[in-house]
C-alpha cells in the first residue's frame, strides 16, 4: 500500500441506515477517504455480536447517500462487516470502520449489549482499526453537529496513527448532548464497573395473553475518577481503548485446584 | 443465608429447551440444589448477547423436566438469564447459572458470538458464579455422558469455592468429542487469538432474489502452548476464566495525543 493511497472508510452503525446519526457519521468522514457504507434495514439496538447464520441475509444497494455506496442489510450490524469485509471489499484493505452515531449512550457495560460497538468490535476482531460513536440522546431532533465534529477528529486520528504491531485500535466514544461550546474536551477512560438492574413490565396483549417487556436502569458501581462514567458526568467526551480477549488472567492461577482436583 | 440452605441453581443454554445438552446439563446438576430451568424455545445459536428491547417476551411454564420447574422463553439466551434473576428468582439468591451444554465449540474469540456463553456471561455481570460449557460435536446423536460427569464436577467446584471479593467467576468449558476414557483432563488456559475467515455463499431463492449464506472458518492464530485451543487440540477440556471488562489498559497511555490534539 502506497501512503498516499486514499484511505478505505466503511461506516455501519445499529439503528438503520434512516437514522440521523448515521448521516452525521457519513459527513464526519466523507473527505477522509473512500466511503462505503454498509447498515441494517431496521434498527437493531441491543442486538450485541448477533449474527445471522440459520437464514440467508439480503443486501441491497441504496441511493440513501447520493454520491456515496451504500448497502442496506437484513441483518445484524456484525452481519453488515463480516460482508463488507468478505464480499464488499474483499479485494481492499478497509483501513478505518466507523458505526454509529449511536442515538444513546453506549458507556461502560453497554458495550456488551451495543450493536453500534459489536460493529466495531468485529471489524477490530478482523484486525481493521475502528471506532463507534454514540451521542447521549435518543431524540430523533437530537442535535448531531458537535458530535460529527467530533467524530471527525477521531478519526482523522486514528487513520493517522502509524502501524502497530499489537494490531488495530478499537475505541467506544461517548459524547455528552450538551451544545459544543459546553464539552469540556476529551478524556482516555477505563470501562466503568456498572450494573443493570432490570425492571420487566408485565402486560395482557390484546389476546389475553401475559407478556413481559424490558426496561431497566444502569447504576454505576465504580468509585474511579478514570472511568468514562465519571467523564460523561463531567461533561467530557469519554474514549475507551478496547480489547477482546475475555481471558481472566489474574483468575488464572487461582483456579489450579480444578485440575488437581481429578 | 446459612451454610447448609439448598443451593440455587438456573439452567439455560442457547440451542433451545429440545436440544439434547441441555437435558444433560440438567442431570448433571440436579442433586447439587434446587434447579429452574429457563430457556428458548427455538434455537439461539450466534445470537451473542442480544436482548429483546423492541418487542414483548413471553415465558412459559413446560413440563419437559418432570420434577424441574422450566420455563420457555420466547427472546434470546440473555433475557433468559435476565428474567430469571430479576422476576422467576427475584427473591432467592442464585448460587450458580449453568448455560449449555452447547452443541459445538465456543473457544477462543466464539465466546463473543456465543450465546451459550453470552448467558454465562450475563449471569456473571449481575454478580453469579456461571459456567458455560460446550461439547464439540454438533450431531444430534453426540455423546453427552462425558459432557454430563465434568459438568457436574466443574459446578460442584464452583458451588464449593469460597466467597471472593474479587466478584464471580466465569468460566467458559470446552469439552472435546471423544469417549471419556480418551480425554487428557482438565487444563486451565486463556483465550485462544483466533479470526473468522467468513465464506458468504451466494444463492437465488425461489422467487429470484438473490441472497447470502454465512459459513466459515476458524483460523487458530496463536502459537501459544496455554491457550485453549491448544488444549482441545490435544484432547484435555478447556477452561478458560473469563471477565467482562473490555478496556485495553495497555493502549490507555498510548492514546495520549487524542487529548492533546484539542
Amino acid at each position: 500500500m502506497t501512503p498516499n493511497k486514499e484511505k478505505i472508510i466503511l461506516v455501519t452503525n445499529d439503528d438503520g441506515m434512516f437514522a440521523p446519526g448515521i448521516h452525521s457519521l457519513v459527513n464526519a468522514v466523507r473527505d477522509l477517504g473512500k466511503v462505503y457504507v454498509v447498515s441494517p434495514d431496521s434498527p437493531q439496538s441491543g442486538k450485541g455480536h448477533a449474527v445471522t447464520l440459520r437464514e440467508p441475509i439480503r443486501f441491497n444497494r441504496v441511493k440513501t447517500f447520493e454520491d456515496i455506496e451504500a448497502w442496506e442489510c437484513s441483518g445484524t450490524p456484525v452481519d453488515c462487516v463480516k460482508w463488507a469485509k468478505n464480499v464488499l471489499l474483499k479485494n481492499e484493505t478497509i483501513d478505518l470502520c466507523v458505526s454509529g452515531i449511536n442515538h444513546g449512550a453506549n458507556a461502560s457495560i453497554n458495550i456488551i449489549y451495543s450493536g453500534t460497538m459489536s460493529a466495531a468490535m468485529e471489524a477490530a476482531m478482523e484486525g481493521i482499526h475502528s471506532v463507534g460513536f454514540s451521542l447521549l440522546d435518543f431524540s430523533f431532533e437530537a442535535d448531531f453537529s458537535a458530535s460529527e465534529r467530533i467524530s471527525n477528529r477521531i478519526s482523522k486520528y486514528v487513520l493517522n496513527l502509524e502501524p502497530d504491531s499489537r494490531g488495530p485500535i478499537l475505541l467506544n466514544v461517548n459524547i455528552p448532548a450538551v451544545p459544543e461550546n459546553e464539552l469540556k474536551g476529551i478524556k482516555i477512560c477505563r470501562q466503568a464497573n456498572a450494573r443493570w438492574k432490570e425492571e420487566f413490565q408485565e402486560g395482557i396483549d390484546p389476546r389475553g395473553m401475559k407478556y413481559y417487556w424490558m426496561a431497566g436502569e444502569l447504576f454505576n458501581l465504580d468509585k474511579g475518577q478514570d472511568t468514562d462514567l465519571q467523564a460523561l458526568e463531567e461533561g467530557y467526551v469519554s474514549v475507551v481503548p478496547c480489547q477482546f480477549d475475555l481471558t481472566d488472567y489474574p483468575n488464572l492461577r487461582n483456579l489450579n485446584g480444578l485440575m488437581n482436583d481429578q
